[in-house]
């Protein structure tokens, strides 16, 4: 080969974010397959439930390796397998909740994260009128034991549902202590320095997403 | 022109979904700005705070018609209320909730709607035990009144926080009254017809797309 030709970078592409923000919905697709006792799976039926076209679902695997044999569908099993430790699901991840009002209340309640890797291990409040509550098996614990629990109990995610104008200081504090992940119900989108990731969970966007299509021709 | 040539067709392109879903963000960042009453924003500033690149800015508005000048950057006025436009947020679209539990009455109290374009005008809930009963200025409603009060409230938008296994079902029945987008909080991806629009919320989708930056290389 010339030696001017581009070579190969040694390791592999940067996979897209939009395509590791699908990965979770396979896995849960994968997992109701697997319940209903399916053993193989098309890119035509993931393509459908996962509303996008079949070569989307391929391109998307083909990121991480061969996954099928052409004509004979994935394994969901052995697919299964594979996209929950590419995702880092095959041990559970301690998470801290901050902020125990209402919305956070509801989120302790959710039954939907143990069964799917997440440990919801602390709980903090500014208030002190709400700390040494229990919310299910969860004491609610004051911010200044944040930063010992979060290293004591190697706490890497944290779900924040503190007011708007609360939540970057609480951000700020929660990545200052080492946690590098951070799903935000605040309607703020905060700032988090280099490697931390965020999520932001926020009804209004998500209903904005599709007021234009409800929205006659003479508002486009 | 040959007749060979691809013509122009006579309608605006489609814009793709990843775009629409973006303009909600640009609406947020420009309110705020607005409200610290700055005038003029370069793709650059925007493309910080979407966390995009300056160029994919200017592609996402483009779609929609020029805005601002070479080098000048966008009226942050100008450019918020055409978005609102757009987007259809100019008048009020009437919500309903279905299902009051903990976390239904956690989205009733959620304060964030109103001033974005969403007035919350029914709640409604199969346990007879909660029927009468006021949430805020809410007061919940029969599952049996459903197809009344969307019509005589010209309900387009329900919000779902009832349990996954009822979801489905209860998704049905909104779209049989004619109601054509849904924010659904179970952990679940219910069916929906063509021309309904559909939005998940869910929180471990929304952890488990991080959890793959925090594992180990090792993971991947």
């Amino acid at each position: 080969m010339a030696s001017s030709l581009p070579t190969q970078p040694p390791h592999r592409p940067e996979v897209p974010e939009v395509v590791i923000a699908r990965l979770p919905q396979y896995v849960r697709i994968l997992s109701r397959l697997l319940e209903d006792h399916v053993d193989v799976v098309s890119s035509q039926q993931l393509g459908e439930k996962l509303q996008v076209t079949p070569a989307q679902i391929r391109k998307d695997l083909s990121y991480f390796g061969r996954f099928g044999k052409q004509g004979r569908g994935y394994s969901v099993n052995s697919l299964l397998e594979r996209l929950r430790q590419i995702l880092g699901l095959n041990s559970y991840w301690n998470v801290a909740v901050v902020g125990v009002g209402r919305l956070g209340r509801a989120i302790i309640s959710y039954p939907g994260f143990t069964p799917d890797g997440f440990r919801l291990v602390a709980a903090f409040d500014a208030n002190p009128a709400v700390i040494g509550d229990s919310v299910g098996d969860l004491k609610i614990s004051p911010m200044d034991d944040l930063k010992d629990m979060v290293a004591r109990q190697q706490i890497s995610i944290a779900i924040v549902a503190v007011p708007a104008e609360k939540t970057q200081e609480v951000v700020d504090l929660l990545t200052d202590c080492g946690v590098r992940a951070i799903l935000n119900y605040a309607p703020i989108t905060p700032q988090v320095p280099g490697g931390v990731r965020i999520r932001n969970i926020d009804p209004v966007i998500s209903l904005q997403s599709m007021t234009y299509y409800l929205s006659g021709s003479d508002n486009r």
